[in-house]
């Protein structure tokens, strides 16, 4: 587990070479959705450098590996977001990329890897497979998108910034792929805040996570599709499961329908251009019928939509 | 004409009342569309009050009413955002609104007005007959949605904070409806820096404005439909005419395509959600072979998008 220190040293480290993303308000959503003296604030991680936070905890991987590793060159796997990421981080690192990614992947995110100049290699079936198929056959790097301790480190510094911005924060509201996000925030502001709760926001159609911690240890699930592709990580990670079982409060599913609708509410109210993983924070107020109470900060994750769906 | 003591009165009337909305960079759009020494500034006035300009001037309007006026209540003829301006202006100022809209309108337009409170009219054929109509028969105060002084007035609000955040813009791209905010927003930025060039656009098929200036005087079309909705104005109006053809350096007339290309692009590469009106400046860019040189600022205008269009 990262210390507090490390995840300061990576805080450090990022300084300058991501944003520093706004903590935003919004009116309308508070109307909708905070109990009186309650409010709710936006961490607009949608606007971090390749259009998520996954440049987070992967920069400060790269940054970290051993000269033999960079030679060699690193992969990763993903649904997307985690697929530019690296292929940013590595091309400012001048370490070549490779991504395995599923051919179902959103379009803009395949394209978004090649852009920032990695090998992307479209699989069906099992990415995972594929991904330790082509990492041992060409003897690259591997770069696991959220099981790894640095990674997890590197995620933690959005943890950081969330009460540097605003000590009243009394709730986080995370969503959850395979835990990657989660456990580093949640590792970082209990250790800075230990009444802080956290809540994990997951898919229904891909609660590996809420399955997992039902049965005491990572599980992993034959298929997991939702319209937050982000979200939908058939793993939970084996480094990511202790910090969750730890410093989670709780973790609440959220219907695909819910998703959809709080995509829409929050592009409509706040006119930020967010993920539907993003909106899974949303989701769960939606389907609750408990009020805000005291200040809850909502990580909206990213902004990497399927606009060729978007319909005028 | 308003004088610029007047546009800067209107500003400080504003102040408190209104957003000062941020003015934000974008790398990927710099390389896409600027040249060696370049710069796009976007001017975020999506994240407005309502989500659009409409409030700078017709707030202003409400605020210099006379007592009669106000008790007789107000009314406006609006593709939409004009509609949800006035109806939240008007709910601030405790005056009874009433818009006069298309039934064609985006639904999410309408919502918002009468979520505000105002008596929304949903009428077929002739929106400006219509609202003669209702104006008379019931007494209404008329508040034009761009063709009256205080309204262009108010609008100079937006120019007049350009130039505050950033003395060095030397062009300013803006989206042209009925010529309301270009109108205000030329005549502040020329009075306080008569070296800046003012360029509108305008849709191919509403470019009421581009006819006008041919033709010397104020025209009305038959017909204007445009993905960009905000845009689609029949009539150039007779304060806005003269305005323009003083201090606008050149109109522009864009296709549907790069409308609908300009606001995916726009909202894949920044994350805002603009609505197709406000991604005009960007589909002129696309549709030309120039690059950006000097410090340009493009106006987005508002992101009151048709949600439920957006197919997850």
């Amino acid at each position: 587990m990262p210390a507090l220190v490390e995840i300061q040293a990576a805080a450090e480290q990022l300084r300058g070479r991501i944003h520093r993303t706004p903590l935003l308000t919004s009116t309308a959503l508070d109307a909708q959705f905070a109990g009186g003296g309650g409010e709710l604030v936006l961490k607009a991680e949608l606007f971090q450098k390749t259009g998520s936070f996954k440049v987070r905890g992967l920069l400060t991987k790269l940054l970290r590996l051993t000269d033999d590793e960079r030679r060699r060159g690193v992969v990763t796997v993903s649904a997307g977001n985690a697929a530019g990421a690296l292929a940013w981080a590595a091309r400012d690192a001048g370490i070549p990329a490779t991504v395995v990614m599923a051919k179902t992947a959103v379009p803009a995110k395949i394209d978004a890897a090649r852009a920032y100049g990695a090998t992307v290699e479209l699989v069906e079936g099992d990415l995972l497979a594929a991904y330790d198929e082509i990492r041992t056959e060409r003897s690259l790097t591997g770069v696991h998108p959220f099981d790894d301790e640095d990674v997890i480190t590197g995620h933690g510094s959005l943890g950081l910034e969330l009460l540097e911005d605003r000590p009243e924060i009394d709730t986080v509201l995370v969503p959850i792929g395979g835990g990657g996000l989660i456990s580093g925030v949640a590792v970082a502001v209990k250790l800075l805040k230990p009444t802080i709760r956290v809540i994990g926001i997951e898919p229904e159609q891909a609660d590996v996570v809420s399955r997992s911690l039902a049965a005491g240890e990572p599980q992993r699930l034959p298929t997991a599709r939702s319209i937050a592709d982000g979200l939908a990580a058939p793993i939970c990670g084996t480094r990511n499961f202790p910090l969750i079982q730890q410093y989670v409060d709780d973790v609440v599913r959220v219907s695909e329908d819910a998703l959809l609708q709080a995509t829409r509410l929050v592009m409509s109210r706040t006119k930020l251009a967010l993920e539907p993983a993003a909106a899974a924070p949303f989701a769960a107020l939606l389907e609750s019928s408990a009020r805000v109470a005291g200040v809850t900060a909502a990580v909206v994750s990213g902004g990497n939509l399927d606009v060729a769906k978007l319909a005028l």
